[in-house]
């Protein structure tokens, strides 16, 4: 049997990924392909509630360190419990979000420094990565308003604008950097399009 | 306005720590020396959250990278919102538990690599270290038995025993690695006897 492959959906806020997440699940579901389908940070109970704890608006001002060392404590959990077993039942693991949001958020809009998080993610992945990241790009002053009709702002989504630039560029250059490993899908086209783009780029990992 | 002391009380379960608070604010009281009290995982609403989330007892096995990074999220935000200023404040810090705790109970207890902990310990806390630990030393079978008699055990608590034997020794030998630092007071003697100890090592900061 052959392990899973990991499939990560990326991209700042308001960019589409709920309803694409269901395309992708679909379009498992219709190549008859075993998959779970998780998010980040999350993935199990003791990582929802580090979620709750991160993206809860609060009074205290939430030192950027605490928060990245909140969002990898989570993110052992979740491998360790869910995504390592599921790859190794060779099942497909799509992943809302995982450590490119932490490069995008933490490294770019909170701009700690990458090594910290080059080292965090080294210690709880060892050398596993995605074997795909689909990263859905749209210039965030549409996403953030976008987004705004979804309901109230978490701690995050109530970042400033420019807090959403240095995300986006992030994800971007991570992209840009390897590009056989990521796809970069214009989120800004027709959902019809953005859907076939996602598509080919499933059907290459066949 | 010269900068605080900073003391952190440690040991295992059972070997006094509340009771031994109690006469270590005490003595700062009388000798009129402004301080605050706190401890560890906790000391701000958010840390005390990830407390909460760190001493329940669960259906799911916790990771023990994940437990470290939680640990040291705390940490972070503990430093950063309450003792930091404290001490710059010149006022002085009691906390209850610090990193050598973290050495003994994910280092020592749950034999987590040592160097990773270093690694943490050195991006969270740069260069600051308490000015002394006073460390309460007894063995853990007698801390055990005195513990139950509190209450219902919490995660930590209800490890076994070999747990807390590899707790102790791994408080034993950073104590005995930096003796200038630390004081390792014997907690099996009278109450009283701990507490003239304890007072001798407060009046060496003076």
């Amino acid at each position: 049997m052959s392990r899973g492959k990991f499939i990560t959906l990326e991209g700042g806020e308001g960019v589409g990924k709920s309803t694409n997440l269901k395309f992708i699940t679909q379009w498992l579901t219709d190549h008859n392909i075993p998959f779970i389908q998780t998010r980040e940070p999350g993935g199990t109970p003791l990582a929802e509630q580090l979620r709750e704890l991160l993206l809860a608006k609060r009074d205290e001002p939430v030192d950027s360190t605490a928060e990245l060392l909140m969002v990898f404590a989570a993110r052992a959990q979740h491998l360790v419990q869910v995504i390592v077993p599921a790859l190794e039942r060779g099942e497909w693991v799509i992943c809302d979000r995982f450590t490119d949001a932490t490069y995008a958020y933490q490294g770019g809009g909170r701009q700690l420094d990458r090594s910290l998080i080059e080292q965090l993610e080294k210690t709880v992945q060892g050398e596993l990565r995605p074997d795909k990241v689909l990263l859905l790009d749209l210039d965030p002053e549409i996403g953030l308003e976008r987004a705004a009709r979804t309901g109230a702002a978490d701690r995050f989504e109530s970042e400033h604008l420019a807090f959403f630039h240095r995300v986006r560029n992030a994800y971007r250059e991570r992209a840009g950097a390897s590009p056989s490993r990521y796809a970069i899908v214009d989120a800004s086209q027709s959902l019809e399009r953005v859907q076939r783009d996602l598509g080919q780029e499933l059907e290459r990992l066949l």
